[in-house]
C-alpha cells in the first residue's frame, strides 16, 4: 500500500470575516524591516556561521539599510552572546539601527539576556512561547491559561529587565510562536495579557509579531487572520504589528504581502529567503516587488551580487538560477520571440522614462546586470557545440555559467562570418575574449603568507609596461588577492563564480582557472592558464579585470 | 549617481472589484492540471532536452498522473515536430492522456502544426498571440482591432485545420498572451470573439488560457481579474478557464491559488517550476499545498526522489535545498526546541491517525524520506569537527550531504561513549558505515563497453559467498550499473547524488567516491574507495545498497 494518502490531513481552518477590507488596497509603503538573518537564519544551517561571517553579513545588512536586526539568541548560545557583546563593546552598531535579540519566556533567560545587552544605547527585547494547539496539548501538556501565564509571566520579567538597566532605550517585542497554528481569539486573549503588562502609549509601543512558524494556509487566509487580529487588539494605535512568515507553501512573500495590506506595520525575513526548512520570507523579492511597482522599499539593493556573494559565503547555499530578481537564469530570454520583443522595446526605450519592456519587469541594470545577459541563444548548435569543440580539442572543461557567457561572443561573431565556425576559430576566439584579452595585466610574481587564518598576499602587476606592487590581506588567497587588487585600483571586485582543472593527467600539466567576477556592480569573465593552480586563479581575475575595463575604458590606477 | 530608483516603475493596476468572492472560498478539488514542461519548461533551457530526456520526463509525467501534457511547438522546431511524431507513431500517448501543442496565429504555422498531429487519437491545439498593451503598442505597433483579428484569424484557421482532420478528437485553446498585462475587457473581448469563432458548448468545450506571463501585481489581484473574466466571458459553461502562471514575484503558486478560488478550472504549470526566467508555476508545490490541507491533489508525488532525479537531469538545475516538500532541508529541524517538539509529537503519533506534528507540515515518509533524516545537528563541535577530522587525517573530503547524514550517526556513537570521541574512533566509525556496511556486496570484475552514446556494463557480484552477474545498459557507465542491479535485484535504486575525489596526488593514489542513492524511495548513503574511479563509485552504490539492505533485512535475490 502507498503511503500518498491526503486524507490523514487537516483541511484548512478559515476564519469568517467576509467584511475583510484588505484586497482592495495597494501597498503603498515600505513596513519597517526587520533582518533574522542572524538568528532564524543562521539557526536553520548545516553549518552555523562563524563569528567573523556574522560580522560580515551584520555589516552588509546595515549597507543595505535595515534599521532593526535580529542578531541572535544570546541566553541559548554562548557564540550568539559573544557576538552580541562584541558588536556593543566594540560600537559597531550605527546610530540608527536597533539590534534585537530573542528570548525564551523563562526568566533566567531573561536575565542571561539583559546581561548580553548591558551597554547597549538601544535595543528590542524579543520574547516569545508557543501558544498552537499542538504544542499546547502535545508537546507541553499545559491548559489555554498554563500557556498564557507563560506569556504573562515572561513579559513581566522583560520589563524588570528592561527596568534595572535603565541606561539602554529598550524595546519590548512578544511573538505568540505557530500563531497561524492557535486559535485567533485566543492569540488575541495572550497578546492583549502582555499589552497589558507592559502597558505601551503611542510614544513608547511594543511590537507584537504574528508568525506563521509553519505556512499551513493560502495567503489571503493569512492575510485575514492578520486583518482580524488589527480589528480586536487593545490600544492598536500603541502596538506596532509585526509579520514573520515562513515558506513551507511556497507563498512565504505573498503572505507578508498581503499581511501588509491587513494592516501590519513590519516585516520579519531574511535575505534571498535563508531560514528553518523552506525558508523565512524573502526580504529582496518583496522588497524588490515594491521597487518594480514604484514603491520605495526603503532598502537598497543595488549592489545585489555582493548580497549573493556575502549570503552564499554565510549560508553555504547556493541561489538558485530562477531566484526572483538575484538567480542568474531571471533576465535572461530564450525565446526568439520574447527576444525579439525585448529588441524592439529597448530600442524605444529612453533613459529617464517609465519602464515597459515586455519580458522584463524591472531594467536588470538597476541590479547591475547588463543587456548582453538578457538575450542568450540556446539553439543546439550554439553553446552545446562550442563547449564540445573546446573540450575535445583543448581539453578546456567549461562551466556552465562560462557557456553561458561565452554563447553570444560566439553567435556575433557567427554572424559576422560568411561561412560556417571552424574549430580553430572557436579556439581562437576563446582566447581572444578570456586569456588574452587586449590591455591585459599581467600577474608578474607574488607571495603568500598564512599566518593564524589570516592569508597575506603580495603581488607584483604590469600594466602598460609600468609595475604595480599590491598587497592584500583575505580569509583565503583569493580573497587576499582581490582585497589588494581593490585597495590598489580603487574598483569594487566580488567573485561570483569560480572553476579550476588541470589540461593534463601528469605533473607538468598546466592548470586553468575561471572566473566570473563583478567589477563596480558590472559582471564579467576571464579565464587564467599557468604552471600552478593559484597563478591561474590570479590571472583569470585579472583578465577579468582588463576586459571589465575595456567595456568601460577604466584603467588601473597608477 | 546610483541607477536604483523606484521612481521609473509603475505602480500596480488592481481592477475595482469590492464584490469578490473568491477570499470567501477554500480549495476543496483538483483543478484539472497540465504540464508545460516539454514547452515553456524546456524553452527556458539553456540547453534544451535531448530526444530521450523528452521521452524520459513525458514518460514519467504520465506516471505522476498528467491527464494533458503540452509538449512542444512543432511549427517552431524541427526537434519539437520530431517529438510529437514519434508519440504518436510509436503509440506512446496512453489512452487517458491527451497531448497538447502551441502554435502562433499564423496560418503557416497552423498548417504545420497540424501535419504533425496526423494520427493523433486526440489532441488539444493551442493557440495565442499577445494582447497587453506594451507589445500592441510597441512590439507589433497595432490597434486593438487588428490585435484582436490576429486572435479572430488563428482561432479561424485552428476550427479548418481539425475540420480537415476529423479522425482525430480536437479541443481547441486559446491563450491572450501577457493576459496580465492586458487591459482585462479588452482580454475578455478578445477571448469572447475567438468563442465566437469556435461555438464551443457544454459538451464540447474550449480552453481559454489566461497566462501572467509576466507576474506583475500581488495574487490577490490577478485573483480579482480572474473572477471578473469568469462574469464576463460568454458561454462560460462551454469554457474551461485555465491559469498559467509565472514566478517573477516569487508568488506565482500563490496566484494560480488564488485564481482557482477566483473560479478557474484548469492549471499550467511545471514539475518544480522550470520555466522562463523565476519559472513557471511550480505544480508539484501546489499539488502538495492541496494534499497536506486534505485534497486529493489527483497526482501522485510518492516518488519525490524520482521527480527529482529526471527533472534535475532533464533541465541541468539543481533542486535548491529549502524548495517546498523537494529541498533536502525542507524536513530538517536543527533548533532544539523544534527537534524536542517534533519528538513529543511523533511519540504520540499513532499510524492511521490524523498528522499533527509540530514544524513538520506533512509526514515526509509519504514522500520517502524518513525522520532520521529530521533530526539533525549542526553543534560547532558535530559535523564541522567531524568533517575536519577526516579531511586532516585521511584526506576524505565529505560532500556536504554526506556530513549531513553522518552526523546523527556521530551523535548517537557520541552519546553511547563515557569519554570524549576520538578522531581514530571516528574514523572507524566511518569506515564501518559507509565502507565496510554489515553484508557488504564485493565487486569482483567489471567490463564496460561504449557503442554509439549508449553504455553497456556487466559485473560480477559477490554476496554472502555466492556470485552474482549482472549487466546493465544507459547513457553513462552509472545508469548502466544501476539499470543492471535493478533488473537483478527488483529494486528500484536511483542515484541522488555523486561526489569523488583522488586520495592522493600521485598516479598510485586510490579514488573515493560518495554516493546517496534512493533505494526503493529510501534515501542511503555510501562510500565506495577503489584503485579507480568507476570501481570506487560501483563498490560506493553497493555499500549504499548493502545499507539499504540492512535497515530493511532486504536480501539480493540469488
Amino acid at each position: 500500500m502507498s503511503r500518498f494518502d491526503h486524507r490523514k490531513y487537516t483541511p484548512i481552518q478559515p476564519i469568517h470575516k467576509p467584511d475583510r477590507r484588505w484586497p482592495n488596497r495597494v501597498i503603498e509603503a515600505a513596513p519597517q524591516w526587520c533582518s533574522v538573518d542572524l538568528r532564524d537564519g543562521n539557526q536553520a544551517l548545516i553549518e552555523p556561521m562563524s563569528p567573523e561571517q556574522k560580522l560580515e553579513m551584520f555589516e552588509m545588512l546595515v549597507d543595505v539599510g535595515f534599521k532593526q536586526i535580529e542578531i541572535g539568541f544570546p541566553a541559548a548560545s554562548q557564540t550568539d552572546f559573544d557576538f552580541v557583546r562584541k558588536l556593543i563593546t566594540e560600537q559597531r552598531i550605527p546610530d540608527d539601527v536597533t539590534i534585537q535579540v530573542l528570548t525564551q519566556a523563562r526568566k533566567p533567560l531573561i536575565e542571561r539576556t539583559y546581561e548580553s545587552l548591558k551597554g547597549a544605547s538601544r535595543a528590542i527585547v524579543h520574547v516569545y512561547n508557543s501558544t498552537s494547539t499542538v504544542q499546547r496539548e502535545q508537546v507541553f501538556k499545559m491548559s489555554r491559561e498554563q500557556i498564557k501565564q507563560i506569556a504573562v509571566d515572561g513579559a513581566t520579567w522583560v520589563g524588570e529587565g528592561a527596568a534595572r538597566q535603565p541606561e539602554t532605550d529598550w524595546q519590548f517585542q512578544y511573538s505568540p510562536e505557530s500563531f497561524t497554528g492557535t486559535e485567533v481569539d485566543y492569540a488575541v486573549e495572550v497578546c492583549n495579557a502582555v499589552i497589558d503588562v507592559w502597558q505601551p502609549t503611542s510614544d513608547k509601543k511594543c511590537i507584537i509579531n504574528l508568525p506563521a512558524t509553519v505556512e499551513v494556509a493560502t495567503p489571503n487566509v493569512y492575510a485575514d487572520q492578520i486583518e482580524w487580529f488589527c480589528e480586536q487588539v487593545s490600544r492598536r494605535d500603541s502596538v506596532i504589528v509585526s509579520l514573520h512568515t515562513h515558506n513551507d507553501r511556497g507563498c512565504g512573500v505573498a503572505a507578508s504581502e498581503l499581511g501588509v495590506l491587513a494592516g501590519a506595520d513590519r516585516v520579519e525575513g531574511t535575505l534571498l529567503g535563508n531560514g528553518e526548512r523552506t525558508g523565512n520570507m524573502d526580504i529582496v523579492t518583496m522588497g524588490m516587488n515594491m521597487y518594480s511597482a514604484g514603491v520605495d522599499p526603503e532598502l537598497d539593493f543595488s549592489h545585489m551580487d555582493r548580497i549573493i556573494n556575502v549570503v552564499e559565503k554565510c549560508t553555504q547555499l547556493k541561489v538558485h538560477p530562477r531566484h526572483p530578481y538575484a538567480g542568474e537564469l531571471v533576465f535572461a530570454a530564450f525565446s526568439g520571440s520574447h527576444q525579439d520583443a525585448i529588441n524592439k522595446c529597448l530600442a524605444q526605450y529612453q533613459e529617464g522614462e517609465t519602464w515597459e519592456v515586455a519580458y522584463l519587469p524591472i531594467d536588470p541594470r538597476d541590479l547591475g546586470r547588463n543587456y548582453q545577459q538578457v538575450i542568450r541563444i540556446n539553439s543546439q548548435s550554439g553553446k552545446g557545440g562550442v563547449a564540445y569543440v573546446l573540450e575535445q580539442e583543448h581539453a578546456i572543461k567549461m562551466p556552465r555559467w562560462l557557456q553561458v557567457d561565452f554563447s553570444p561572443v560566439v553567435q556575433v561573431f557567427a554572424e559576422d562570418c560568411e561561412s560556417e565556425v571552424t574549430a580553430d576559430q572557436i579556439v581562437s576566439l576563446f582566447e581572444k575574449t578570456y586569456i588574452e584579452p587586449d590591455n591585459a595585466i599581467a600577474l608578474k610574481s607574488y607571495q603568500v603568507n598564512r599566518e593564524s587564518g589570516l592569508d597575506a598576499m603580495q603581488a607584483v602587476l604590469v600594466a602598460n609596461h609600468a609595475e604595480h606592487p599590491i598587497q592584500g590581506e583575505g580569509r583565503g588567497v583569493l580573497e587576499a588577492f582581490v582585497s589588494g587588487l581593490n585597495r590598489h585600483t580603487q574598483h569594487d571586485i566580488v567573485i561570483i563564480e569560480y572553476d579550476e582543472h588541470t589540461l593534463g593527467h601528469d605533473d607538468a600539466s598546466e592548470a586553468i582557472a575561471y572566473v566570473q567576477v563583478s567589477v563596480n556592480a558590472q559582471r564579467v569573465c576571464g579565464v587564467g592558464r599557468s604552471r600552478d593552480i593559484l597563478g591561474a586563479t590570479f590571472i583569470a581575475i585579472l583578465n577579468a579585470l582588463a576586459r571589465a575595463e575595456n567595456i568601460n575604458a577604466m584603467r588601473l590606477s597608477a
